[in-house]
């Protein structure tokens, strides 16, 4: 299933996106795409059963914003460096073991969200990542099919990075990835079983039309899987917490000087199989 | 005021304690001690009044666990090496700017909850610290007053780390610092009034009844107004966003080999002047 949330900020309500393309009323089932939702079997298999049997009313999505996916998400964990070719990029050694860093969720908008360039910020950078939706406590896992099967599904999600706070400013990486409107995400959350090889999805990110990153989760150093589980070692995954699981090789600062940083004005989009597509707008904080 | 939560975890209710030391009941006023309490004038002031007038009806506090002070905490922002003595126990250079690193919210126990070693932990760390709890939303800051004037108010957390996790397992110090129950918060959110100067406050941790920590904010490389200005152009400050504003001198990895981490059995004691006293006992994860 495609879930997504629509409206207007802090008021978007429910809804799936149909096998035909049609925006589909939830509201009438659940109050919100949420953690509570996330880890309740009965009712995902309520909506299931209704999606498929053309119950749900039509909404028109003419004008209508799409917000991120999820509502009330816990925590955001990334893994840095998980791609070889951007590895290769950043002049870093491959990591041994995964990178962790932290969004606070708070930096979530909808995935055609304005994104703001922060003030005195001069090195603002694009990353398409394959995030991954938590729906099962996760917590010292031992294998790669209890990592998978506490996954709720899967969604876009842009790990937008100032890269001078993030290095230059004495540390830690978090201080460059917090910034507000930071991270969109969606536009769908997309549900596990419609995604039977998450390390086989190409990722795409353009910049004023220009085509700047163009990977596939086949380069990830980590799998999906391996991820999962490797968190679930160092802290409890709860439903509704999100893993960004990296960004191919194309952002800015593996380029050649000058790096095109973004700059108000200028236009991201991103995409992945199956998953959607993201365009925002940049402006000055 | 001294505001505070009461009950099993996940039903706490709200109270307060008066200035004659009783415990009083405060669900017939709010619902909880959260973000939108902490940004509501009205509702505070209507606590302060019925407080002075003693119309709060008293509660038992036999047998009553006390919980975090803070429901529906959205982000926990950290300052690293903010000590001049704990900089120079660490062997680390004072830093220039302040170091930032995150903590989920989902880390925050009460104060006489257990704390948990986590598996394959060999490293684990106490830290006291003073915790600054955000009442007003800080974006772009420019001077120490309006900084104060977004707090609303400070409490004791302890800022439990796996220093192998942390430092020797690949970057960033995130990895350390999320173990599950790793951030004890409370007894009480005191209110700012409370608090004239933040800079002078001691702080004391024992392990096992031996004082192992006895500094004082006066120590502070970055101080209270200072750090919350500094992260205000980082990333915006909401209402319920907490800042754990580092750690005095006297951690286990500050000490000679063997180097006295934490074990399952071992009791924590911790207390702030003004703001409370915290004991956990450690069990195995």
């Amino acid at each position: 299933m495609k879930l997504l949330r629509v409206g207007t900020v802090g008021a978007e309500r429910p809804a799936l996106l149909d096998g035909t393309g049609v925006l589909r009323d939830l509201s009438g089932l659940v109050t919100d795409i949420d953690p509570v939702l996330l880890a309740d079997d009965a009712v995902l298999a309520r909506i299931r059963t209704a999606a498929a049997s053309g119950d749900l009313p039509p909404l028109d999505a003419a004008g209508l914003r799409t917000g991120p996916p999820l509502a009330r998400i816990g925590k955001i964990v990334c893994i840095g460096l998980n791609y070889h070719d951007h590895a290769r990029e950043t002049g870093a050694a491959t990591p041994e073991e995964p990178i962790l860093f932290m969004k606070a969720p708070d930096t979530v908008v909808g995935p055609e969200d304005t994104v703001l360039v922060p003030r005195d910020s001069v090195k603002t950078d694009w990353e398409v990542e394959l995030a991954v939706v938590i729906g099962r406590t996760a917590r010292y896992l031992e294998s790669d099919d209890e990592a998978l099967a506490a996954v709720a599904g899967y969604a876009v999600a842009h790990d937008v990075s100032e890269r001078a706070f993030q290095i230059e400013r004495g540390g830690q990486w978090d201080k460059g990835k917090n910034c507000e409107t930071f991270n969109p995400l969606g536009p769908w959350l997309v549900t596990a079983d419609e995604v039977p090889d998450p390390q086989a999805l190409g990722l795409r990110l353009w910049v004023n039309g220009e085509l700047k990153q163009d990977g596939t989760t086949a380069e990830q150093i980590f799998p999906v899987a391996e991820v999962v589980r490797y968190v679930s070692r160092f802290m409890t995954l709860y439903p509704g917490d999100v893993i960004n699981t990296g960004t191919p090789a194309g952002v800015a600062m593996g380029r050649p000087e000058p790096k095109p940083y973004l700059r108000a004005g200028d236009v991201v989009e991103l995409e992945i199989d199956g998953l959607g597509r993201q365009r925002q707008r940049l402006r000055d904080a």
